[in-house]
C-alpha cells in the first residue's frame, strides 16, 4: 500500500511541471517594447518587493513560532509538526511567489495578444496566466501534504502523521495571515488612494500614467486576487486534507470504544484498512488536480467561443469529471460509493454557493440596487446591506445540507470529504480567479501605454468576464473555507476527547462563556479591517498628493512620478496593520483555551464555544461583506454601462459612493474573515493536546 | 408560605394605583386651547387609532394561538397554559396602551409647562408621562406572573406552575412582535415620509403642521419608544422570571440524579424549600418594583437640578437600593448570599453595557465620526459600521463575565437571577426610556403651535436628555433580552432532556445544521425589517406628494392636510410588514424541531444548534445595528450644533446621509433581533414537551 502514496507528491510534481510549461510558454510571448514593457516591468517589480518584504517578515514570524513549537508542544512529534510548520509556510509562500510572477508577466502579454491577435489568443494567455497559478496552489498541496504522509505514514510517527501535518496547514495559515488579510489592505489603499486623488482631485482618468499610485493599484489587483485569494484558498485546500486524515485517524484509534455502526461499517470496508480511508482524502485531491488540467484544457480549446461560457464549461466539466473520478476511486480502494456521495455532496454544494453569489452579485438584485440610486445614496445603502444580509440565507441553507447528507452517508468523516469535493478541482477554479487581474491589469497596461480603445474593448470584455467568476470564486472560497474549518473544528473536539455534555450545567454555561468571545472575533476583525483600509489609504493619499504638489511637470506628464513609493506606502500600511487581526485569531484560542483551563479546567469546552461562535460569525460576515459589496460594485457598473442615466448622473454618483464602501468589505474585510476562522480552528488543533 | 406569594400581585395592584395616580395628576393639568390642543388631539388620536387596530390583529392572532395550544399541546395543563397566553396578551397590551395614552397627554402638558412654568417643571411632566408606563410594565408583569404563581402552585397543577407560565411569556412575544416589530416599521415609514417630501421636497421645517405626514411622525416617536420598548422589556421581564422558575422547578424535580453539590446547597437550604427557590424570582422583582418607585421620586426631588443628572441619579439609586434589597430578600428567605451576588452581577452588567452604549452613541467616538464627514459620505458610511461593529466587543464581554460569575455563585439558577437582576428596575430604566418621546413631542407640538423660540430651546434641552438616556435604555434592553433569551434556552434545554453530547458525533453534526440554520435567522430579519421600512416609507411619500398636489392652499397654510391617512398607511404598512419577521420566528423552532424529528429524531439537538445560532447573530446585530445607528443620529446631531462645517456644510450632507442609513438600524432592524431572539427561545420551551 505504501507504495500507492507516492502517487500524490509525484501527482504534485507532474502538476507543477505542467505549470512550468506553461509559464514558460507564457514568457516566451513577447513582453512588448518601450513604454508597454516599461509599465509592465514596474508592476512586475511593484509586485515582487511586495512578495519580497513580505517573505522577509513571515520568515521572521515562522521562525519564532516553530521555535515554540519546537520547545513548548510537549510531544514526541513536536520536532516534526515543527518542521512540517516551516514545509508549509515554504510551499504558501512558493505558490504565491509563482502566482504574482506569473500574472505580471501574463497581463502585459495578454495586452499585446489583444492588440496583435485578438480575444481568443487574449483570454488564452490570460486565462493560462492564471492556471500557472491555479495549478500551483493544487501542486504544491500535494506535494506538501503527500510527502508528510508518506513519509511519516510508516514508522514509530505513524499515529501522530495528523499532528504533524496539522503543522502545514498552521504554516499555510501564517502566510495566508500576511497575503489575504494584509494583501487586503495593501489592495484597497491604492486602490482607494490612487482614485480619490487621481480621479477625482486631479482629474485625470483611471490607470493614467502620470498618477503615483496607479502601479500600486495595479501591483494591488494581483496581491488581492492572485496572492490573496491562492493562500486562503491553499490554506482551505490543506485543511480540509488534513482535517478528514485527522478524523480518519481518530475513528480508527477509537474503534474499541465505538458503539453502532463504525466509520469502517459505513464505507464498507474491514478495519485492518484503516489506512486507506486516511489516504483517501489525498487520493481525491490527486484525481482532482488532473480532472483540473483536463478543465483548463477544454477552457483552452473553447477559446475561440464566447470567453464567459469557456471558462464555465471548463470549471463545471472539470468538476463532473472529478464526481466521476471519486467514485471509480472509492472503488478502487475497495470502499463502497458512500465516501463518494459526500464528495458530490461538497462539490455540488460549492457549485450552489458559487452561482448564489453569482446571483447576488450580478443579477436582478444588482440591477435592483442600481435603480434605487434614484432616491439618493442611502436608500442605495440601506438596499446593497439589506441584500447582503439577505444573501447568507441559501449557502448557509446549502452549507447544512451540505454537512447533513454527508454526515448521513460517511459520519464527520463525510463532512470532511465534503470539503475536499468542494476543494478538489481548485485546480481551475483557482485559475479562474487569477485569471481576473490578470485581464483586468491588462486593461489597465492598454490605458496606461495608450493603445487606443480596440485594444482596451478587448480587455474590457475579458475584465468583465473576471469580474463575474471572481465573484462566484469568492462565494466558493467562504463555502469551502467553512466547510473546512468545520471539519478542523470536529478535528480538534475529537482529538480533545472531553465531556461536551451541553444537558450538564457547568458544561452548558463555560460553553455559552466561550461562544459569547467568539462571537466577538468576527465583528472586531471587520472593525480593524476596515479602519485599516482607511487610515492606510490616507496616507497613500497624502503622498500622491505631495507628489503631485512637488514634482513640477508631473501633471503635464513631463516628469515621472515617483510610483515604488506608493508601492512602498501601501507594502508597509498592509503588514502594520495586519498585526492587530493575527493576534485575535492567534491570541484568542490560547487566551481562552488556557485562560479557563486555569480558571475552571474547562479550556476544551469554552474553546469550543469560541470556535462555534466564530465559525457562524465569520461565515455570516464573510458573505454579507463579500456579496454586499460586490453587487455595489456592479451595480456602479451597469450605471456605467448606461443604465438609469448612465456616468455623470446622479444615480451614478450615488454608486461609485456604494462602491467605496464596498470596497474593503469585498476584497479586505469580507475575504479575512475565511482566515481568521481557520487560523483559530488550527491553532485550536495545534494545542489540543495541551489544554 | 403560600400567604406570603399573594404579595407579589399586591406589590403589582398597588404599582398600578401609583401609576394611575400619577395619570390622573397629569390629566389634571391643563391641556392648553386652540390649536395646542388641536394638534395634541390630532396625535393621540392617532396613537390610539394604531393602538386599536393592532389590538384586533393581536386579538385575531392570540384567538387561533390559543386554540392551538388547546387543542394540540398534549398535557392535561393545555387549557391553563392557553388561558394564561391570553392573560399575557391582555397585560402587555393594556401596559401598551395605558403608555400610549398617558405619552400622548402628557406631551402637550410637557410643552405648557415649559412655555408657562419653566424647565425643572416641564422635566416634571415628561419624567412622570414616562413613569406612568415604567411603573405600568413592571405591575402588570407582578399582577400577572404572581397571579399565576399565587394560583397555580398549589394543588395539582403544582407541577406544571413554570410551563403554565411560559404560557403568558408567549403571550407577551406576540404582543412584542406587534408593537416592537410592527411599531419598529410605523416609525421609521413616517419619520422618512414625513421628512423626505416635507424637508426635502417642498422646503418646509421639520414637525411643519402644513407637512400631511406630521401627526404620523409624531405618533411614530410613541409607537416605537413607548408601546415598542415597553413590549420589548414587558417580554423580557417575564421571560426572565419563567425561566428562572422553571430552572428551579427542575432543580427541584431532578434533585435524586444530581451529583456533586445541589443547587439547594449552593444557596445553602434544604431541599424541601425548594418552593421558595422559584418564588425569589418573583420576590425581587417585587422588591424591585418598590425601589423604582423610590428612584422615581428621587428624580422627582432632583428635577430643580440639572436634568441629565437628576436622570441618572434616580437609575442609579434604584439599582443600588435594589442591590442592597436583594441581600436583604435573600436573607429572608432563608438563603445565603449567593443568589443575592448573581442579582448584582446582573444588575452591573446592565449598567456597564448600558454606558458602553452611550460611549460609541454620544462620546468620542462620535466626534470622530462627524469629522469623517469632511473625507465624503463613503468614509461615514465605513467608520459608521466598523464604530457598529466594535461596539459589540464589550458588551459580549460583559455578557460573558456575568454569565460566569453568575453561574460560579448559583449554577445555571443564578444566570437566570442575573437577567432578574438586569431587569429588577424596569420601572424606572423603562420611565426613562418613554420620557424620551414625550420630551421629543412636545418639541414636536411646540413647534406646530408656533409656541416661540424660548419653549422651543426648553423642550429641545429635554429632548436632548431624552436621547442619551434612550441610548442606554437601548443596549440595557439587548442585554436583558440577551440574557432572557439565554434563560429560556437553558430551561428549553433542561425540559428537552435529551442527549447534547457535543463530543458524540451524530449530536455535533446536528447541532452544526441547525447552528446554520440559526444564523440565517438575524440576518434575514435584517434584511426584511430595512427593506419593509423602504417600500412603507415608498408609499407615505406617495400619499403626502398626492396631498401636497391635490389639496388646494396647503402649502400656503390655507387648508387642512388629511394627517389620518398618513396615519392610516403606516398603520396598515406596520401590520402587513411584521408578517414576515413574525412567521420567521414563530415558524422556524417549529419547523426545525418536528422536522429533524420526523427525519433523524434529533428535533431538540437541531433546535438546540438553531436556537445557539439565533442567539449569537441577534445579539450581535442588535447591538451593531443600535449602536452603528444611534451614533450616525448624533453624528449629524454633533454637526448640527455648529461642529465640522455645522448645518447645510458638506459635512452634514455626509452625515445626514449616515442619520437616513442609521434610521432603520437603530429603531426598526436592530430592535427587532431582541423580539425575534426571545420570542424562538418561548416557541421552543412551549414545544419542548412534544419533541
Amino acid at each position: 500500500m505504501t507504495q500507492t502514496y507516492i502517487l500524490t507528491p509525484i501527482a504534485g510534481v507532474v502538476g507543477l511541471a505542467i505549470a512550468g510549461a506553461i509559464l514558460a510558454s507564457i514568457t516566451k510571448k513577447s513582453g512588448g517594447e518601450g513604454k508597454v514593457a516599461e509599465i509592465a516591468e514596474k508592476i512586475h517589480k511593484g509586485a515582487m518587493v511586495f512578495m519580497k518584504r513580505e517573505f522577509v517578515l513571515i520568515s521572521l514570524f515562522a521562525v519564532v513560532i516553530a521555535a515554540l513549537i519546537f520547545f513548548f508542544q510537549k510531544q514526541e512529534y513536536a520536532a516534526y509538526q515543527a518542521y512540517a510548520f516551516l514545509f508549509g509556510c515554504l510551499a504558501s509562500s512558493f505558490s504565491g511567489f509563482v502566482g504574482m510572477f506569473t500574472a505580471t508577466k501574463a497581463n502585459v502579454r495578454t495586452t499585446i495578444a489583444a492588440k496583435e491577435e485578438g480575444p481568443a489568443s487574449a483570454l488564452g494567455v490570460a486565462f493560462f496566466g492564471g492556471s500557472v497559478m491555479g495549478l500551483t496552489v493544487a501542486s504544491m498541496g500535494l506535494v506538501g501534504l503527500g510527502t508528510l504522509f508518506y513519509i511519516f505514514i510508516s514508522g514509530e510517527s505513524k499515529p501522530h502523521v495528523a499532528e504533524i501535518m496539522e503543522g502545514f496547514a498552521m504554516g499555510a495559515s501564517l502566510v495566508a495571515l500576511f497575503y489575504r488579510v494584509g494583501g487586503g489592505i495593501f489592495t484597497k489603499a491604492a486602490d482607494v488612494g490612487a482614485d480619490l486623488v487621481g480621479k477625482v482631485e486631479a482629474g485625470i482618468p483611471e490607470d493614467d500614467p502620470r498618477n503615483p499610485g496607479v502601479i500600486a493599484d495595479n501591483v494591488g489587483d494581483n496581491v488581492g486576487d492572485v496572492a490573496g485569494m491562492g493562500s486562503d484558498i491553499f490554506e482551505s485546500y490543506c485543511g480540509a486534507q488534513i482535517a478528514t486524515i485527522a478524523i480518519a485517524g481518530a475513528a480508527g484509534a477509537r474503534l474499541a470504544e465505538t458503539q453502532g455502526p463504525t466509520l469502517f461499517d459505513k464505507v464498507g470496508i474491514a478495519a485492518e484498512k484503516a489506512e486507506s480511508l486516511m489516504f483517501l482524502p489525498l487520493a481525491l485531491t490527486s484525481v482532482g488536480l488532473v480532472c483540473s488540467i483536463l478543465g483548463i484544457l477544454l477552457v483552452k480549446m473553447m477559446a475561440s467561443k464566447e470567453p464567459a461560457s469557456a471558462l464555465r464549461i471548463g470549471t463545471i466539466g472539470a468538476a463532473a469529471l472529478y464526481i466521476l473520478a471519486a467514485f471509480i476511486t472509492c472503488a478502487q480502494f475497495g470502499f463502497n460509493s458512500n465516501p463518494a456521495i459526500a464528495v458530490l455532496a461538497g462539490a455540488v454544494g460549492g457549485i450552489i454557493i458559487g452561482l448564489v453569489t453569482e446571483h447576488y452579485t450580478g443579477g436582478k438584485p444588482v440591477r435592483d440596487l442600481a435603480e434605487q440610486g434614484e432616491t439618493g445614496v442611502a436608500t442605495v445603502m440601506i438596499s446593497g446591506l439589506a441584500l447582503g444580509m439577505q444573501s447568507v440565507a441559501i449557502p448557509l441553507l446549502t452549507l447544512a445540507a451540505t454537512i447533513s447528507v454527508s454526515f448521513h452517508f460517511v459520519g464527520l468523516y463525510g463532512v470532511g470529504l465534503a470539503a475536499v469535493g468542494m476543494l478538489g478541482t481548485v485546480g481551475i477554479t483557482m485559475a479562474i480567479d487569477a485569471y481576473g487581474p490578470v485581464a483586468d491589469n491588462a486593461g489597465g497596461i492598454a490605458e496606461m501605454a495608450a493603445m487606443g480603445p480596440e485594444t482596451r474593448k478587448i480587455t474590457d470584455g475579458l475584465d468583465a468576464v473576471g469580474n463575474t467568476t471572481a465573484a462566484i470564486g469568492k462565494g466558493f472560497a467562504i463555502g469551502a473555507a467553512g466547510l473546512s474549518a468545520l471539519a478542523l473544528i470536529t478535528a480538534f473536539i475529537q482529538k480533545t476527547n472531553i465531556d461536551l455534555n451541553l444537558a450538564d450545567n457547568s458544561v452548558l454555561a463555560t460553553f455559552f462563556v466561550g461562544l459569547f468571545i467568539g462571537g466577538i472575533v468576527p465583528f472586531l476583525n471587520g472593525a480593524i479591517t476596515m479602519t485599516a483600509v482607511g487610515s492606510a489609504a490616507f496616507e497613500m493619499i497624502n503622498e500622491i498628493r505631495r507628489q503631485f504638489r512637488e514634482i513640477p511637470g508631473l501633471l503635464d506628464g513631463k516628469a515621472e512620478p515617483e510610483t515604488d513609493k506608493c508601492v512602498d506606502i501601501a507594502t508597509r500600511a498592509a503588514t502594520k496593520k495586519m498585526v492587530l487581526p493575527a493576534l485575535l485569531a492567534v491570541g484568542t484560542p490560547i487566551v481562552v483555551g488556557f485562560g479557563f483551563n486555569a480558571v475552571n479546567g474547562m479550556g476544551a469546552v469554552a474553546l469550543t464555544g469560541t470556535l462555534v461562535g466564530a465559525l457562524l460569525g465569520c461565515i455570516l460576515m464573510a458573505l454579507m461583506m463579500s456579496n454586499a459589496g460586490g453587487a455595489w460594485d456592479n451595480a456602479k457598473k451597469h450605471v456605467e454601462d448606461g443604465n438609469c442615466g448612465g456616468k455623470g448622473s446622479e444615480v451614478h454618483a450615488a454608486c461609485v459612493v456604494g462602491d467605496t464602501v464596498g470596497d474593503p468589505f469585498k476584497d479586505t474585510s469580507g475575504p479575512s474573515m475565511n482566515i481568521i476562522i481557520n487560523v483559530m480552528a488550527i491553532v485550536s488543533l495545534v494545542i489540543a493536546g495541551l489544554l
